[in-house]
């Protein structure tokens, strides 16, 4: 199946009824320090606390019966994972689950709360996808990948299609970067529903894989990632690689220090909790790398899933 | 003018362009947890970030030109402050405020943000009241009494009829009380439009005056509050004690550790940033103080304006 605007439309349809519809923030003051309106899609509050449960529901619920019998499986650092989990429990068939042993731990929490069964594993790429091999060897489930899966990029999408009924005619999205399954599928819905719209890539100069990458015109593989952004911490997979060349118009980086600055304005003016990771577009107005002025911009806070014992700028 | 349902619809209609109409949040987990149907009242979300800036503006916007000419004067902790400060700035006038030397950082930044031309007196009810009447002489200014005035206590009252218009036959509301400006608007409110509805207090029981105040028929003033509850270490006003006896069905009072917990709880699981105040009628559904089985229930998070330096959770 394609993933174009039709298959993200379809996505929409499937899951709407086990998600939320999250709202669309605005802030006076975030607006005039920035010179442009700002659109806010709140995913932080999103089931699961994340926007992950748009993609993993939609895949999960495109299993024939026969690819579900045996369960899914999947390896993520957390959001994807608490996903999965919730998604196969509403089907009612087991998930596995594979994490890093850093994950954090409110993400660990998660996954258990939605009754994901949990395998830990060295926190790299490798280690990761080893060990989901293992188990998927072991147990016949289907592997649902957190974002090399097209069923899983259409259901990222799903959130753009929101934030654009509700704050219509923007000129300009900002998402973050990891994998590249939001972006992938926020990149296809956005410039479906708006051709003239602007997609524009974020990630932590830490884990600057998709920046390299798109400047080099092939994937140049993240080897160490030294990034608060847990949920950014992944190279660009070849798939996602693949649209953000033809739909994405540019890639910006952001340094750890704007991400947390990024992180507390956000609890502080809109008073929600975000993860690093959701804040790191904004991060992007905070260093000035583009300009906004007179512009009607969304961002995408993807997540609000926070170890509160470990805040960034209480352990500086 | 007496504090009917009829001021307070008035004030509404006075206000509404002026502030937030703020989201009403639920919670499958939070329900699961408690075994009633919760609804969240997200005042955090208003204006200066707390439900304070409802009745500061409906007194300076009732104020004649002749009152109004000199400018407007309280004392207050903190959001009734930047609430004042906000208002007149609105309507053109000068804001004199009086703060207590222990009010919190983030509180002092917003008056000053406001406009708000600061005085700082020492943590005592009677050093605020001198300071103020002192700056009154000096200025002329009308004071804007931070929960005795009548104007004040209609506006916060707007707060419970969005709420009742957005969950609608609810049975309960809980609402803090420090001065009780909230607690005698929303008393007044919720039972001018549902006679049948059941108000309860809740306030820490390191502030406990109004529960002992209750209990005897008289206010007792609080000579030492101690209590992380920021917005409460006042003691019930003799007008708000007044309409408490007529109006409200009970006071509960609830722990340190209870309000910390609530705050902790409602971060994580809302993605949302409450301040102490705000937490503590959740308090009292987490040390089972009442039964809301089967329940709706109506619970007002009144602000959302924390030092993120001093998180009680990584303090203790």
């Amino acid at each position: 199946m394609p993933l174009d605007l039709t298959t993200i439309l379809a996505a929409h349809t499937r899951i709407r009824s086990h998600i939320h519809r999250t709202p669309v923030l605005t802030s006076a003051s975030l607006d005039a320090a920035n010179g442009g309106t700002l659109f806010f899609k709140c995913e932080n509050f999103q089931k699961v606390g994340a926007f992950k449960a748009r993609g993993a529901t939609n895949a999960v619920f495109l299993l024939t019966p026969a690819e579900a019998a045996h369960g899914v499986a999947t390896h993520s650092s957390g959001n994807h994972a608490a996903a999965l989990a919730r998604a196969a429990r509403l089907r009612g068939i087991p998930a596995y689950i594979v994490m890093p042993s850093n994950s954090a731990k409110s993400k660990i929490r998660n996954v258990e709360a939605y009754g994901g069964r949990i395998t830990f594993c060295e926190p790299t790429q490798q280690a990761r996808e080893a060990a989901c091999a293992k188990v998927i060897a072991e147990t016949g489930a289907a592997m649902i990948h957190p974002f090399t899966d097209e069923r899983v990029m259409a259901g990222q999408g799903t959130a753009v299609l929101e934030l654009l009924e509700d704050a219509p005619a923007l000129d300009l999205i900002l998402c973050p970067v990891g994998g590249g399954g939001l972006l992938a599928g926020t990149a296809i819905a956005a410039k479906g529903v708006r051709p003239s719209i602007q997609v524009i890539a974020v990630e932590p100069s830490g884990a600057g894989d998709a920046a390299q990458s798109f400047q080099a015109g092939h994937i140049v593989p993240l080897d160490h990632a030294a990034t608060i952004a847990d949920g950014l911490r992944t190279t660009v997979g070849a798939p996602n690689f693949a649209i953000m060349q033809r739909h994405v118009d540019g890639v910006i980086t952001v340094s750890e220090d704007s991400i947390v600055a990024a992180m507390r304005r956000i609890w502080e003016t809109l008073k929600i909790v975000v993860e690093p990771s959701g804040a790191v577009p904004y991060a992007a107005l905070l260093e000035k790398k583009l300009d906004v002025t007179g512009r009607r911009v969304g961002l995408i806070l993807t997540g609000g899933n926070v170890d509160l014992d470990a805040l960034p700028w209480v352990l500086k």
